[in-house]
């Protein structure tokens, strides 16, 4: 089975994971397609779930006076975070633009049902969080369908889940998880906002891999790996 | 921007994800090639961040001990959920093989550092789970990667936490959030193991998408996509 992937279709899926971004702005007001957006949300769907729980919901925006309202939550919460940072920091951040929430012609809120199937779900008595895990693998594999189809996506998480409860009518059982903002763009940035404006830097991926234990960065039978992962290849 | 995947590339995208499974068995003893899981894992480090905090870790295992030790913990939480489960559903849930940590040449837990480039995250003010969130984003990247070069996953989530913080000394303030196993494997199933099992089916997708609201299923201006929704064609 090693080879069911031709070069081309391995091609299409690390491109579309290395040139995602979170896009905040370019967009254009142009509708998504209707059967791309088919695509898109059954990509999601198909995610993984705990126990094949299928914990998501996703509730589709274009309500003008919904966008305006999770707007001002957004500023609200923009203003309540810069009290946290100090001196240049904080005029850096409050400069940042950072969501596309009326600009985008499309907003999707994804939700997690704790309930769905319950209340046994196979994989998740030891780790109740992996309902909400599973929700997370959802809107990556939407992130990156929308990727190939060349729709930005804005993950905007400064923003109050009340708020969102209350615009959108979401039961007090039901976790709010993402609020997306979707529409084609101009251009796809070739780096993330947050490192083009050297906020922070991308880690080399030596600094995330552990060998065998927390913290281990080295180990003789790991030193091919180690080699590899330090020589900080380009993917190709 | 629309058009920079050709075709092929986006089928690629397509198949990682429809194509994708969690795997539990079919897994061959052959290694992993390293420059295929240097690619791998740098899939998963391109994942989105919250504040682009990058706050993702890969402890990689290979030791025999380590695994036996995870393996023993797993036995132990199957046995205890299964307490939770009345008549034949359980004697069915024993059976089911969920987990291939032994037979997988490669053990991967994922962890969560919520203190990195802390304390002040942009995005993490409002909905700290935020961080947890960006590193399933890191672990559905990583499990499409590894489908496209024919290595299974499985997610082991039956499991103690405390248990994988001991052997694998990991600190009081990072969280385990995923224990993977990866291998070649003879085959993928072209189904979920515990839909093929009848234990639960497929939602259609019509089931898991609302407009403008919660639980709103109809809109005279949602129609045209309400109505491919329901067609439930396939992907292409």
């Amino acid at each position: 089975m090693e080879n069911d992937f031709n070069k081309e279709e391995k091609n299409g899926l690390y491109k579309a994971i290395f040139s995602r971004r979170d896009v905040r702005s370019n967009f254009i007001s142009k509708d998504i397609n209707t059967k791309v957006l088919t695509r898109i949300l059954r990509a999601a769907h198909h995610a993984p779930s705990v126990g094949f729980s299928q914990p998501w919901n996703f509730i589709l925006i274009k309500n003008h006076d919904t966008k305006k309202t999770v707007k001002e939550s957004f500023k609200k919460e923009k203003q309540k975070a810069a009290k946290e940072i100090d001196g240049s920091k904080k005029s850096k951040y409050l400069s940042f633009k950072l969501e596309g929430i009326l600009e985008s012609p499309l907003n999707i809120c994804v939700t997690y049902d704790p309930s769905k199937f319950g209340p046994f779900i196979i994989g998740k008595s030891s780790v109740p969080n992996t309902g909400l895990y599973s929700v997370c693998c959802a809107i990556q594999n939407l992130w990156l369908a929308s990727r190939t189809e060349g729709i930005g996506v804005g993950w905007v998480s400064i923003l109050s889940n009340d708020v969102l409860r209350k615009v959108l009518k979401i039961p007090d059982h039901i976790i709010p998880v993402a609020y997306l903002c979707l529409g084609y763009v101009y251009e796809f940035s070739s780096r993330p906002d947050l490192e083009k404006a050297k906020w922070l830097s991308r880690l080399s991926l030596d600094e995330v891999v552990f060998y065998e234990e927390w913290d281990k960065k080295q180990s003789p039978q790991w030193n091919e790996i180690k080699n590899m992962i330090k020589a900080n290849l380009d993917y190709a």
